[in-house]
């Protein structure tokens, strides 16, 4: 069969790839494993299913504020099983949705493992086809990594990909790696109910680079509060089972019994055994595919994105880089890879997010910075929906006012953060920012508020 | 006592002008009624503690959905006392907030009626003070109107400077008027137990035009679906005092019995006896003060900001025409009044947000127009949030593709809808909101899907 385009993998790229290519007029087909992981890791073993959780630790939490509302909660009942299904009820329809979207805009997914002939070649192991394509998107994904003796077996040690099948909470869960994902897991557990125990190598919660000190330092005072037993710069000396679980020796000092390890350790490209190297696809020595700005490997018509061009293992980026592979396929050079626009999301005791450079990364890059902060402590909206923690940051340069990046902790952070992503990626000043209509109540008020305390410089300069 | 500026009415615009005036270097004075009339309306008798309760009633609603995500509550008690403690408390902490960072900034608040003597004069009755001013920021606000028979007396008809004196939830509520007002108790007083007739003379909740048809017609439905008992093209005939409460005759033909009548039926300008005929500031019939894109008045050194100056009575509308008027005064023309950015929010069974131009206000003016319309039912963070109603249109000039308006109903729409409120005021087209970035899962991505549903053609275009 011959196409304009074939993608091997049907996960957030791959899939919305597909249907812009087929929005653009191109023959396009899918290669995806089975039928079971369309939608890739996020949809089927990431971001889709942890969420719903993340949404049920939050009603939870939500107890708590209800006696303020006039609402005296006598008790309630908590039940995995219930949890799982509706969690996977939801997997599975969008699952079931996407397949039946793709047959309806006959959009054709092969079911089997797809591998690199020739440049314009695909054979398809398991469906034993072979496909001709004018261009090829790599959309291929990432596997959990393990380290050292931490290896996955589904039983004492769960990686992100076998977490989904427990039975039951966990009494007692030690979670390795204080990421995105193991903060958002050490919520989840919390707030249902286990004993958790988070260990980091690095000195805080949310290592990267991205996220700002501040930033992590509270989602890590926040998990704390929940009673989340965070150990940073710790890390797991041994272990051994034992009947109760596992029985884990820590760097601290201390061990620990724990029903499982969840390793939540980040994760590495799927670019072996594809075919790469053959047709001349280069790969780092990370096994990172190396694209340009349009996300063009090596070889002219083999395009890549999402987990397999770089560390920033995200759906969405994933998902833009899909378009803009599309997009240059056919002649479009004003879609550009940029990091910078790409909001980094988590959602644990609070939603934590950020766009573009952080006050650090900013000064390395020789930037004279302003930053202008407004809390949600006295948001009248935050105050009337009994979340008023967390706080809004903006970072700009001094000299041109240029929004450089932004750094929300707090309600719908995840939500809030595209107003400001829009605007960088116009390159908008806080002039701008601190011009524009915010509604009252909002929590956007607070965007406009941290700019004009750039802009026009604190409300308090009179005093200076 | 001199001044650069003096600001008669302490409420959300003349607060917001007041702090934005002194951070520019005006020596300013606020002239309010009394202390605990700080903070206006929006703070005391309207959108701050009303959103407080509708939180709660937002609240009791979760109790519907927490089965799916494995909690199974075991009953609540509800209790009007504490709902409404929680409630005074926020206003409260906010008030004395505003007059303490006041204090803190060196901004005066004299208490009193101010009146006009003469453009630069300002008496404040009860102060029994004399300010000499060089400006003038009318923000007087407005007060609750009434119709015919139905005069508020505090126990048998409500209006809403009263409704929040009440000791307990009603067991049966006759609320007439359906905007925003009229909806929004619908909702809160449903979740909380009571029996809600809701009677509203036109034919759909939400008249106003700056709503969509779909959009009102969606909140009417979901409304009854949770038990209000909605009467369009009805309105009260007669009522009489009865031990129940009220038994009220309406134009459908029926009676019904209620504890009190909720009226909410608009507010009018507070614009008499000000001295404004005097000083020659100009007023229409309907008693609006006649303001320039500047909101200046027709006196050159007098402005008006807020409910006086127009029926689009919100407190952000006040807040922005306060800070254009500053602006306008320190010699600025970039900041201009524009009631097509100005995001309206309702916050009931789901939040309504519209900006800018709905489809039939924008062939009225005779654009060709595209409309672009993406469901949250499909939505996956949505979905993970047990939140999946609703959708986001967005209205765009065929010819242009430049963004005409935006309309959101479902999680969030009010806080949603700042993304595009700020594109739009920027001029901005479909084509630059479909290449935005938008991380995933987000109800952010609808904004995005509707755009790009304009700029490509809806997805299923293939099959035409």
């Amino acid at each position: 069969m011959e196409f304009d385009l074939v993608i091997l993998g049907a996960g957030s790229g791959g899939y919305e790839a597909a249907l812009y290519a087929v929005r653009r007029g191109m023959k396009t087909a899918l290669v995806e494993l089975n039928p079971a992981s369309v939608g890739g890791n996020c949809l089927n073993k990431g971001c889709i299913p942890s969420k719903y959780m993340r949404y049920g630790a939050f009603l939870v939490d939500r107890f708590k504020v209800m006696p303020r509302y006039g609402i005296t909660p006598q008790g309630y009942v908590l039940n995995y099983q219930r949890l799982r299904e509706g969690r996977d009820d939801v997997v599975i329809t969008i699952r079931e949705n996407f397949k039946k979207f793709a047959q309806h805009i006959k959009l054709p997914i092969i079911y089997g493992r797809g591998v690199l002939r020739d440049r314009n070649t695909i054979y398809v192991e398991g469906a034993n086809e072979t496909l001709k394509a004018k261009y090829v998107l790599l959309a291929t994904g990432s596997h959990p990594a393990a380290v050292g003796d931490l290896q996955p077996d589904g039983k004492h040690v769960l990686d992100t990909d076998q977490i989904w099948e427990i039975e039951d909470f966990p009494k007692r869960v030690l979670i390795v790696g204080g990421g995105a994902v193991g903060v958002e897991f050490a919520y989840i557990f919390k707030s249902y109910g286990s004993d958790v125990i988070l260990v980091e190598l690095k000195d805080r919660v949310l290592p990267s680079d991205d996220i700002p000190e501040d930033s992590a330092r509270f989602l890590g005072r926040k998990l704390k509060k929940l009673g989340v037993d965070i150990r940073t710069k710790t890390s797991v000396e041994s272990w051994e089972s034992v009947p109760e679980g596992v029985k884990v020796s820590l760097t601290d000092g201390t061990e620990v019994i724990a029903d499982f390890i969840l390793l939540a350790v980040g994760r590495r490209p799927n670019t072996d055994n594809l075919g790469l190297k053959e047709v001349g696809v280069e790969v780092n020595d990370k096994g990172f595919v190396k694209v340009n700005d349009f996300a063009q490997t090596s070889v002219e018509n083999i395009y890549a994105c999402g987990d397999i061009t770089s560390p920033l293992m995200l759906a969405h980026k994933a998902m833009y880089e899909g378009k803009i592979a599309v997009n240059h396929m056919l002649g479009g050079q004003d879609l550009k890879r940029n990091e910078r626009i790409i909001p980094k999301i988590i959602y644990s005791a609070v939603e934590v997010a950020s766009v573009g450079l952080t006050e650090d990364q900013a000064e390395d890059l020789d930037y004279e910075v302003s930053v202008g902060t407004t809390s949600f402590t006295t948001n009248p909206k935050a105050m009337d929906d009994g979340e008023n923690e967390g706080f809004v940051r903006i970072v700009a340069d001094e000299d041109t006012g240029e929004v450089l990046g932004c750094h929300i902790i707090g309600p719908y952070a995840g939500e809030l953060i595209h107003q400001v992503v829009h605007l960088i990626r116009d390159g908008k000043d806080v002039e701008f920012l601190s011009k524009n209509m915010y509604s009252h109540p909002s929590l956007s008020e607070a965007i406009g508020q941290s700019a004009s305390e750039i802009y026009y410089g604190p409300i308090t300069w009179v005093k200076r």
